[in-house]
């Protein structure tokens, strides 16, 4: 039994962060009726990524939106506002991340929704919270990232910054909500109290930074330095690193550089007897010439008996293509209810040995509006 | 009243991914208990990030185990042993992260551990999960980063594989464990049963990729093309991306490129009156060249009124120094038991309009051994 079997989610959100919260909250049982605006629906339906429509939606929509159902109704009409209001009374969550004031215009704010469904647990997530100047900014990842000082950690010191090429902050912030939300049900199953739980993109941002702004405010507030090559890891010193080699690229970790100029039989390396931080730049150097001289699974062969933190860096061709990835069962195909069907990935948590997978492929707008609506008249919802 | 008040969570858990599910429980409400080896200790303890030693422990442990407290004792010590035992007999939760095989040589798998409690939740990271070729390999951040193919998702085309400058996976691995934990939690709650939730490293690296994946798998498997500069998302087209002005860096987001062009005043952009995805190279050209010639304050001052995604990408100092980011109480001061301060970030959920703080820094090694052996000889724990 998943263990959020027999709850109802209703979900406002859309784009990724919110959507994102319900999808884990679906991987682990819940039913998630998305609330979509007729015609066009969640904007993220129209958000096309690499040009690639789906059955007539963006891919990142589907990837998103597997294992949920879609009642396209209307906050302005108000049949539809009725019908919205009877699903938030047998709601044991509500989830939105419009901007604020967006849900009080409607008469949908967690004080008008708690007279609804007083247990109610009402998940919110905004992009920059109480932030005074920039809370009707537009909660965006990579303008998140950009203001909370993100893009200063990846790539090289003369690279200027460098953004993370992924939704990082709309996935964090979309986690966060999600454990708030788990530990608020908790609560709820003992003490039957609802909850409002909320999530900034800008405080998930910053939690993320939690290492780097720990050392900035306890080290005399000194900006952080990226190595001049091979970095990683602005705070970590030599080898931490990704290196060519002759035929692709090695990652190393943590490890000692007199170990590893033994090892690699690199005669310059030997020169550094300590492994200082201040020496990283010069460490880095001397490695990144000497590794360049021989095949990655050469040196592969030399490091691992050792026990040297190392790792080949492959791309999505070679790492689909290992026997081992077919073991994981990480892509499953869902198909949605006209039919169609894709490959997308599956949650990443396992409960009691079983992987929390569903066949259910995203829903077409509206397409549960029927059954929804005679669960309504039925009094079921 | 805090979600998880009253729980116990007993840790082995060491380095980031166990400690940062912990840290979130203990942010939520409960009481976590850290058995650490004594004398060393979570090897976290020395890992040094940027050599800043804070009260004899690096800054890194400092920041991940605030809010917690820390049990000295040894598994090969019968004595030891049994105290963990008693405490297993009263936890709601035990964590571990220890290598495959560990936890049953000492005899605490789960099996093991039922017998001793069998309403446990028992959450467990590995590295790699199930994949037969790579179970033994250490799971460590950059090469799980490596391994999965995310260093080719940041950074531009030409810069070869860019790592994500901050332990992303571990911090992944972490929240998703949370989130099982919390889950399994609050079917207890409701049903009195245990469960066995694990997460590997590997499936949270491939779960933060679920949008790139699913375009790869239904895009006829072509790998990503990161753009030839600013890139900032590999399937993302033209203006995504950070560009550099006369003064600084701004980050516009997905927006149409004719009006950009108008609004810029940039004659040279206007020849693009589609925005193809297959020409964002040519485009980002363009726009990088016209933007290199004004301030940041110069653009912002033209783009926020017209509402196009942008914003200032900001550095530690000029992030926190705005006058809202005190506003936000992002930073708070811990104390330790032995009276040393620092400060540190605070967790990013709030619940019911209340920021989840608490003013208890790390433990020392083994601080708590003499409440807690009390508390199991009164028959508490």
């Amino acid at each position: 039994m998943r263990p959020l079997e027999d709850l109802l989610v209703v979900d406002f959100s859309q784009f990724l962060s919110g959507p994102l919260a319900s999808l884990r909250l679906a991987d682990l049982g819940a039913r998630v009726i998305k609330i979509e605006k007729p015609g066009s629906g969640d904007i993220c339906r129209s958000l096309y990524v690499s040009d690639l429509i789906l059955n007539g939606e963006s891919s990142i929509f589907h990837a998103i939106n597997r294992n949920k159902e879609s009642f396209a109704a209307d906050f302005k009409q108000p049949q539809d506002l009725n019908h919205i209001k009877k699903l938030i009374e047998k709601a044991d969550v509500v989830i939105h991340n419009f901007r604020p004031g967006v849900m009080e215009r409607v008469g949908l704010s967690f004080e008008e929704v708690k007279t609804l469904n007083p247990q109610v647990v009402y998940g919110e997530i905004s992009g920059y919270g109480e932030h005074p100047a920039w809370k009707s900014k537009p909660g965006q990842d990579l303008l998140v990232q950009s203001l909370t000082a993100l893009p200063w950690l990846s790539g090289n010191q003369d690279d200027g910054p460098v953004a993370m090429g992924l939704s990082i902050v709309d996935m964090l912030a979309g986690t966060h909500l999600a454990q708030g939300i788990l530990a608020a049900l908790y609560r709820k199953a003992i003490h039957n109290t609802g909850a409002k739980v909320e999530v900034s993109m800008l405080a998930s941002s910053l939690d993320f930074q939690f290492e780097t702004i720990t050392t900035y405010f306890n080290d005399g507030n000194v900006l952080p330095v990226r190595s001049k090559n091979n970095n990683a890891h602005a705070y970590l010193g030599a080898p931490y690193g990704i290196y060519q080699t002759a035929d692709g690229h090695l990652a190393l970790a943590m490890g000692s550089i007199p170990v590893l100029a033994t090892l690699l039989k690199c005669d310059a390396l030997l020169a550094f007897t300590e492994n200082k931080f201040s020496l990283r730049d010069q460490i880095k150097t001397v490695l990144a010439d000497h590794l360049k001289t021989q095949s990655t699974s050469h040196w592969l062969a030399i490091l691992e008996p050792a026990d040297i933190w190392c790792a080949k860096v492959l791309d999505y061709k070679s790492l689909f293509s290992e026997e081992g990835f077919q073991v994981l069962d990480f892509v499953q195909e869902v198909t949605m209810g006209d039919g169609f069907s894709y490959k997308t990935t599956r949650c990443p948590i396992k409960i009691d040995g079983e992987h929390l997978v569903s066949s259910k492929g995203s829903p077409k707008l509206g397409e549960h509006n029927a059954l929804i609506l005679k669960e309504i008249s039925d009094g079921k919802n």
